[in-house]
């Protein structure tokens, strides 16, 4: 199925992310199919819901591919919601409007954590057409990523129920009955394993984690509920497929402070928030993985001169590569939905513009 | 007026602050006068308000010395909100039930932005009387804290209008018209020293700059816009009154990243939450400063065990106190209005017990 698929015309975002030379500094955005493009809230509209989109592998490669055709992206991220995976365990997920996601029946109690299941990855299977199918109309274009939240953060979502500002409920469990939560993580952590293993099956070129909500975490709880188990989701990824290296990013959003322990998590690039120096982590995790990140989306609200001028700090924080270093430019965040999309052509612009002209 | 307070029978926070020995760790709670406690809300709801509570000195009293009526904690902290100051400047302050503060006048423009004036502090006497009274009725019991904003956070709230969770609106500014931002960070910056020396006058023995929203701040940013303005608040600090030192603490939460500079402030003291490695923070650190914090609020929805092991954790990361070094326990933020009491009583026993026990 995922045979025949065309050559890939460009390869920057996996050079980078294997730390090999590059012409410039390849970019993708995190959320750059959303809400700030005039054609994705179009299609939305037409597909009635989020969930609607996310399971419509027709909606889903449309709105894909739709910031490629406004800006010259080195990447594609397929179009989905890191909590399709607990959906598929029958957590019954919905999205109310104006508000987060939201669990009908979220993990509150011995027997409903007992009672969880991996998924069945035939009810995911709209996930791995998706794949597929966006890879075929990407047509060699850019690679396209797949992912996947991390087991902390689905168990987040799985335990709150929905999203949180102090996370109470999750952590009062992991605090009070760290072995109910250990048993949520195991099961998330097989499930994710096995999910990003379709994804790389059906298509999928480069995988990540997001750990969005790792970053709560004390230090030493970090470690032992976040990266221990998104380190065996890594030793569980074919790193290979039909001939081909799938590099794989991990992100904690907040977890500048963990970086050596990050960078040996087995993953190849690790993405870093705007509160990272770039040029420190770089001196930090030497030659042995990549980065990616980091500017603050909120740059995006300034003139392009103001979004130049922190492109270019940002560039200049990493350096000039080297063989054996890597960097992939990336906001440290998802892009707003408020966010000009003329501010991303300033932005794209100057990525290429500037790092081009640093190599030579 | 603060001249005939009487003697201090308890200075173990103080002397651990100044990096002195003590014979056990001493501990403190932000945001201890609160919520969680049922007394706070009878006499809240006698208040009408928040803000009646706060501007009213026999009720900032009586809810201040709650919690030390309940709890062996070796500080009392002034009750009032870091909001009282941009309020002094005109910003219409109110806090709508359920929901967070709010301005009524936010700095939206150019125009709002020049008009802005350092407060009158008259208008700020509730405060200073509140820390006067407070005092004279703690009797010595433990040490009094004053506290204040920093100039960063305030001018969140300031140009946001209420709290955010992108910080969109004053992030725009900063990036789109930093001139703009760097005046309101000028007169900020000039009024919360004002303010703390005046608490100083009053009675507070040792003050406390809360950098709330430090940590959302960009690196490089973060250092010229709110570690900047600090260091100036800093610098025109009373740093001794009557004779007594008054040291100084900076809490940036989120700051772990920037502790080397952070520890260069200035400062007496550095807050550190729950994502920082005590123990590193402590060899990072050196003699310069003392360390305070950092569990996770959260820890107090676990069993008495467990509270009692994350205590034993978080000491033993920080390792056995020697000459010159110094640490405040505390949580890594204010405490959740849905702790449990006992809790606390489990909490405040561990922490004693425990740091006598290591220092023996």
């Amino acid at each position: 199925m995922s045979t025949n698929f065309a050559p890939l015309k460009n390869d920057t975002f996996l050079r980078a992310l294997l730390r090999q030379p590059t012409d410039y500094t390849p970019l993708w955005l995190m959320r750059q199919a959303g809400r700030y493009l005039p054609e994705y809230r179009a299609t939305r509209a037409q597909a009635g819901s989020f969930m609607g989109l996310a399971t419509n592998p027709d909606f889903a490669t449309e709105v894909t591919l739709q910031p490629l055709e406004r800006y010259k992206l080195d990447a594609a991220i397929l179009f989905s919601d890191i909590l399709t995976v607990p959906d598929a365990m029958g957590l019954g997920l919905s999205f109310a409007e104006g508000e987060g996601p939201r669990f009908a029946r979220p993990l509150r109690d011995e027997q409903a954590v007992r009672a969880l299941r991996a998924p069945d990855l035939g009810s995911l299977q709209y996930v791995f057409d998706a794949v597929t199918q966006i890879r075929k109309t990407l047509d060699g274009r850019v690679p396209l990523i797949g992912f996947s939240g991390s087991p902390w953060t689905l168990a987040c979502y799985m335990v709150e129920g929905r999203g949180s500002d102090d996370f109470r409920t999750v952590k009062s469990m992991l605090y009070d009955r760290p072995d109910l939560m250990h048993h949520i993580l195991q099961i998330n952590a097989a499930a994710v394993a096995a999910y990003l293993n379709a994804q790389i099956d059906a298509g999928a070129q480069a995988v990540m984690i997001f750990d969005t909500w790792g970053g709560a975490l004390a230090d030493g709880v970090y470690q032992a509920f976040s990266l221990s188990y998104m380190r065996q989701v890594i030793s569980q990824l074919k790193r290979e497929h039909n001939g081909e290296r799938i590099p794989c990013i991990v992100f904690t959003k907040g977890g500048g402070l963990w970086l050596d322990e990050i960078a040996d998590s087995g993953a190849d690039a690790v993405g870093l928030d705007w509160t990272v120096n770039l040029g420190k982590a770089r001196a930090q995790v030497g030659h042995k993985v990549a980065l990616q990140g980091n500017l603050d989306p909120n740059v995006l609200f300034a003139k392009p001169e103001q979004i130049h001028a922190e492109v270019e700090r940002v560039l200049q924080s990493f350096g000039k590569p080297e063989a054996g270093s890597g960097h992939v430019f990336n906001l440290g965040h998802g892009i707003s939905q408020f966010t000009p999309p003329e501010s991303v052509s300033a932005l794209v612009d100057a990525v290429h513009t500037l790092s081009r002209r640093m190599r030579s």
